[in-house]
């Protein structure tokens, strides 16, 4: 094995600054997908991928979506390719995207946002370096790695790269669903790279928490009132709402929903191991938040809270007096907007049901003549899967190769909603790999990735399809 | 008496219509405090009333004040004016003011908001009609019916008019101070007419409530976090503030600071007595909120509770989520604006030392590692006299003259802070003798005051004047 592997890695290196340029050339193309002016960029770019993908041999399938809704605007195409075909292989199912976040100078780049630029330290500043058209073209790049090294393709892919993940991934879930006994029927096992380091270790991803989000909102007046004037004699819908938020979660983010706490997963041994070696400080916390406002004294408690716990945010209120300034006015119609994290075995239905109840009742407590409204906003499930499985073990063999260490395994706070619809709509195991540095600032100006991170992770992925073989 | 009432009553009848074209050539200046733009049309409508009031042989003082704070255009003047000055006559000082809240057509105006405008029910819309230019204009009013009726005037006037009651009265606390011992020496009692009947029956205002208002900031990590990646681990500003805020009062509106429903004046038997035939019922508060969401069943307390006791408005949060959709955002520093309104025997140093204590408290209770600030952004006293003085004993003969009924002793909830500083200034007891109705809708759209009550009014103040001679 270490002979092949090390052909492999020093044909990476050998033509390093080859793939240094294609990662210049797709920055310079700027798919912003949030700008439907834009399109075009966004359209241009799914086209050069397709090309490159042709280039490299693949069997390309350009799939064009519908018009965006509401807008005469087409979504840009969904680029399917697949790269060999012999059934004694493992098939393995990638995704990414090639649309990235709006940038412009002025939002505090130091250079040109869609020019690539390298500083002495090796970091490649711009905007998709790192989200996500470094990984995407990473996958390329191991193809053409393979090829110069002239060792045999150890497994087939099957591509599915999408032009509007950072605008909701619009059309896509639809499309999964429909390809999932079709064009994806083969995968045994899927790879998403459209995440980053913790910190500033090689780390796997194996969970997720969902999300349900309400919005609540308490209304009596038929028009805001002078609190001079009526103050005292009316019940107020803002005092009303900020009892009921109040009621949702103690000062330490306990949350106080009945219910709610008994239907986490326990915590196993097992899964307490996980969380020994993980290279992670309340440091590291603190210094990414900017304040030592960190709740918990250790860090496996904090990662806890963030990755295997549910959590509880009032994120505002509509309606009420929001500006600076002083105004003597009682609000006539005010929403609260709230979000639950949520993690196993909490179903969507039975948060949305406890959470529901508990605002009813506690509103039912104030004895107030306003009328309260409830609705869910959003909806998704947490995902977790099993880090032991081959899928797992294959990166965690590779990242051993490359980095010399074993990875940390890790779940997210956030949610990535095109995880769990793959999972349900092919049914295989789904693996997180995440290529860059939690210091890579995606979605933030000054987007990078270091051009360690990025060769080394063409070396990772080159070598976690040679395990997936093995 | 009646005799010379009558006479007087009979010439203010005669010459009516002049009295409602007096009305229809100020409504006619678009005196707009607000607008910059406009500050030459308040001038204007100074040097107008000035005008006015020389023809009727006041002496006339246009004192000029400074340059507005922040820009380059004046102040508009001070109307003084002194009519008579017999050392054996009473001498009564009364404020008004010229400028108007701002108005379009497009607000809601069936007409020309600056052309007066009759219909067939007797209803004179324009702005300003009520607000405060018709009871302006019915001292004026009272001054010519005297003189065409040949009666000699019963008291001396001190008049004080000015051009920026709707926009704070900039520059009017320290004239008000400084002409204390100067023109206003003389005075023996001040009227202000610059207000509504509480319902449909004429009404005195002998009592208003005062106001601190608050701010109260909670602040954490450097910039706002993403409630996935960071919720559950951190404390949330949101979360706390939310908190403090639900524990300033309880659902049905009991304030929850302590010491603080104990400086509350008790309740007397006389002043009891007070609220005992006030016209006005619980149905006329919902029809005036457009909602059945007060909080007592009966008048009594309805009105205590606006009047009498404190109350407590949360009005908004700063710094929060607070635009429709969702958005799963930890806001990083957020500041509540709550306000109390406050009766005797409450002081503004002590009831801004009770909240700042209960807010500490509460926020300490929290544990939170956030930093809490809080601070007072307006505070005025609250203002009451006595309905016994021999200037309202006066006034409600007067009404009585004219409406037949003996006009209800009301308080109001909100705050006019110039009763206040004029009493405290001037050391006289300051009576409120409104004019227009409840319906007259003073700052919206379709402002208007009866014919009816802007003659009988004329009458009142004459019978007013005519009483306090008595």
């Amino acid at each position: 094995m270490a002979t092949i592997m090390e052909k492999y890695f020093a044909t990476v290196d050998n033509i390093s600054d080859h793939f240094v340029e294609r990662l210049q050339k797709a920055v310079a193309i700027p798919s912003v997908s949030a700008d439907p002016a834009r399109r075009h960029d966004v359209v241009r770019m799914g086209e050069w991928l397709a090309n490159e993908l042709r280039g490299l041999g693949a069997d390309v399938d350009v799939r064009p979506l519908s018009k965006q809704a509401g807008s005469e605007v087409d979504l840009p195409p969904i680029i399917l390719g697949r790269y060999g075909s012999d059934r004694n292989k493992k098939t393995i199912m990638i995704y990414g995207h090639y649309d990235v976040q709006p940038a412009s100078k002025s939002d505090g780049w130091e250079s040109d946002p869609f020019v690539l630029t390298s500083d002495d330290q090796g970091r490649m500043f711009g905007r998709g370096s790192t989200d996500d058209k470094g990984p995407v073209l990473a996958w390329l790049n191991t193809i053409e790695s393979y090829q110069n090294a002239g060792i045999p393709f150890p497994v087939n892919l099957l591509m599915c790269f999408e032009g509007m993940e950072e605008s909701g991934s619009i059309g896509l879930e639809g499309f999964i669903n429909s390809e999932a006994q079709g064009y994806f029927a083969e995968t045994d096992a899927i790879c998403i790279s459209d995440s980053c380091w913790l910190g500033e270790k090689p780390c796997l991803t194996y969970g997720l928490r969902g999300l349900n989000y309400f919005s609540v909102t308490v209304s009596g007046p038929a028009q805001d009132l002078h609190s001079g004037i009526f103050g005292g004699a009316v019940h107020e819908p803002l005092g009303d709402l900020v009892h009921v938020l109040a009621s949702l979660s103690d000062g330490d983010g306990t949350i106080k929903i009945i219910g709610l706490p008994e239907v986490v997963a326990p915590l196993t041994e097992k899964e307490t191991c996980l969380y020994r070696d993980i290279q992670f400080t309340n440091e590291d916390l603190h210094s990414t938040i900017g304040s030592k406002t960190g709740i918990f004294n250790t860090t496996k408690e904090t990662l806890m809270a963030r990755w295997r716990y549910p959590s509880l945010s009032v994120h505002g209120i509509e309606g009420a007096f929001s500006t600076p300034g002083s105004k003597t006015v009682i609000p006539a119609r005010v929403t609260g907007k709230f979000s639950l994290r949520t993690v196993p075995n909490m179903t969507v239905e039975q948060v949305n049901e406890l959470v529901i109840q508990h605002v009813r009742e506690e509103f039912q407590k104030l004895n107030s003549k306003n009328i309260l409204e409830i609705s869910v906003l959003q909806k998704g499930k947490w995902w977790l899967t099993d880090p032991d499985h081959w899928n797992y073990v294959a990166a965690s063999k590779a990242i051993e190769d490359v980095w010399g260490l074993k990875p940390d395994l890790i779940r997210e706070g956030g949610s990535i909603p095109i995880a769990l619809v793959m999972e349900q709509a092919i049914g295989k195991n789904i693996l997180l790999l995440p290529m860059g540095r939690s210091t890579d600032a995606a979605h933030s100006p000054r987007e990078k990735i270091d051009r360690n991170n990025y060769i080394e992770g063409i070396k990772t992925l080159g070598a976690y399809l040679h395990h997936v073989a093995g």
